[in-house]
């Protein structure tokens, strides 16, 4: 029998960018110093992917659906249930869930800070929410300081509502509006509402913000609510493909999918070279990692091709750690989107990948990039071949056919 | 008018592989000498398929049909269906169809060969096993030395019935099962056991195996069932395609998959000198043939790179005979599937593709290879693309729109 080989997925979050005129028309992974990776490269297949297809501007969560082998356009309604389920809320399927922020409004319901001055503790303000009773809808609550989640549960309800988040300030908030004519939608448009509204009531009182008012500080006063989903039914990722699986990210919307999908979610350890060995701890017991490392992203959307370099040539010193297990195992290094510097939001560009591991078909591509990796062996794939590329090199597929 | 061009699609079966250390880190193809594939190359397009999908482990007969423009998922349930055509059974669009094999059991039902001594001459005991009648159901047998082919034909009958072929000696014959709750799975699978079992009280007494067992060979008193598959319509090749079609093979299973799809299929040549002068007089009548090469498939299930070299060597020289040709005409060479020596079975890896013709756009790639051609100007595709590209070269496509 032959060993057990196991596989680690690198993804770096919005490492991919476009060539930038300040590194002399690189692009910051063409600009970093990046050995380890070039060396995984060349000793690898390389190639480029679209996270969900061509020009599609994938956002984290849809692109990591992909990646993971659940198809976006099927399980993807809106980011709130992987928001609910990262947060720890335990979600069953049917529920529609919200990402919410704890803001600061006037008397007149204008938005005067949409983070309630980025308040860190909520945990009191969550418990006298849970306080708010809904006929017919069971309602559960998370928060991670000013983030929060907010899920309804029961039947005849709809994630077709509209945000009540003005995304800006100096704007009222919006009312929850229903997004088609369903009796659900506009049932379940009435009942946020009313939780809103109440929640406005309970808040504004509350202890934490008369001490908030008292220093000088925006009170926590409303809840705002957006990304609206029903969460999916997702085949567990060990019944999908036989294999145990981990997850290691710092954000709550990646452990929300890792979590949905019942693989183990880890705590990160914060320095790189921890969370490498953490990494392969973990290996040891599982047959599959997904590591998210959300830095270069950060770097893009701040418009920051310096900073990016640097993370960049951070992520390449922790790859190092990798280099021995790359030997006898997979190793996917890839980006879910491409975040340019220059727009500073997620584009919907190839991204470049590269797979090391004993039996790949190396391609000549001695170095990880966005252009170099256009001409490997991998050619265009797309996000959701990453996964069946890999299960065939770990030699974990049926045979269709004979 | 246009000259009318012909296409000749050669399929060398497994012929592509993973880098090989015996080899010096080289596939097979890689380390073997194949000027004329490598000019062919040089003249033609080259680049690289899928069979199926990215990291599907297909089987010949799942890529096959993808290659000649079947989809495997819409027509394939079993290989049953095409070894029965390969076998010369004329089947109807609904039958179910099994292949067998003659085996040898004791009296406990245990399997002692699965191949009764490779029995040669099988003919007078099919004739014996054609008495079998059952209730509703019309029985058809064809055989080929050990190998057999079973169909039951009529109504109310479905191919979800588990194998009787244990796939080991030294074990029990499995009975026939259901494998869903529908009536048709159920009643099939009786009448597989009945049948079974009328076979067994049959042969088990036969003269053929009186004489075996005199000459202490494994008598053939068993028939072992598998790979049940119902007969899937599919639309003639000449209809799908408006062109004649023929095919050269050696496997029962690749003949079926032509004969099912109505094309001519002709004994091949032994010799591959001479089935390439077999083929050439066969396009002289017909617009489009298809050859399967089987012996590069069988290196790889052997785990020997060195005789899939001596293998490739010999298919090359072989394509000396097609440089003509392939001035005037298409001629496409690929892989069906990957048979890496490592792995001595299918993976789901990518194929080298190569056309050659008047017309292509050829792309420097100078050698015929899983990595030179990844290289190439076709990029990578997928089976199913083979006719459409080939039907274009041939200028016999509907333009869509004005």
């Amino acid at each position: 029998m032959p060993r057990v080989m196991k596989a680690l997925l690198v993804v770096c979050d919005g490492l991919a960018d476009r060539p930038v005129g300040a590194l002399g028309g690189r692009t910051p992974l063409e600009a970093a110093r990046t050995p380890n990776l070039d060396a995984l490269a060349e000793r690898g297949i390389t190639g480029i992917a679209d996270p969900i297809a061509p020009g599609v501007r994938a956002g984290s969560d849809t692109s990591h659906l992909a990646i993971l082998g659940y198809n976006p356009c099927e399980v993807y309604t809106g980011r709130g249930p992987f928001e609910a389920a990262g947060m720890g809320i335990e979600l069953r399927e049917g529920d529609i869930a919200w990402r919410c922020n704890f803001a600061t409004v006037d008397e007149n319901l204008v938005v005067k800070d949409r983070r309630a001055g980025r308040i860190e503790d909520t945990s009191r303000l969550i418990e006298a929410l849970r306080s708010i009773q809904l006929e017919g809808v069971e309602v559960e609550l998370a928060s991670l300081a000013y983030r929060c989640a907010l899920v309804f549960r029961g039947s005849g309800l709809s994630h077709r509502v509209s945000d009540t988040d003005p995304h800006a300030t100096g704007v009222k908030v919006h009312p929850a509006q229903p997004l088609d004519d369903s009796a659900e939608a506009r049932r379940t448009a009435q009942l946020l509402e009313e939780f809103t509204r109440r929640a406005h009531e309970v808040l504004r009182e509350h202890e934490v913000n008369r001490e908030r008012r008292e220093r000088n500080l925006p009170p926590a006063n409303y809840l705002l609510t957006r990304g609206a989903g029903v969460v999916p039914r997702l085949e567990s990722f060990s019944s999908k493909y036989g294999m145990r699986g981990a997850c290691i990210a710092t954000t709550a919307i990646i452990k929300g999918i890792a979590r949905l999908a019942g693989m183990e979610v880890l705590e990160a350890e914060r320095d790189y070279t921890a969370r490498a060995r953490q990494a392969l701890r973990s290996l040891e017991e599982v047959d599959f990692l997904l590591m998210n490392i959300k830095e270069a992203d950060e770097a893009g959307h701040d418009h920051s091709p310096e900073r990016k370099v640097e993370v960049i040539e951070a992520i390449d010193a922790m790859m190092g750690e990798f280099m021995e297990f790359a030997r006898e195992n997979y190793l996917v290094v890839m980006s879910d989107h491409t975040t340019p510097c220059s727009v500073g939001d997620h584009t919907g560009d190839v991204v470049p990948v590269l797979i090391s591991g004993p039996e790949v078909r190396s391609d000549g591509v001695a170095s990880f990039s966005e252009r170099a990796c256009a001409a490997g062996g991998l050619g265009r794939i797309r996000g959701m071949d990453i996964m069946p590329i890999l299960l065939d090199l770990l030699n974990r597929t049926e045979k269709f056919g004979a």
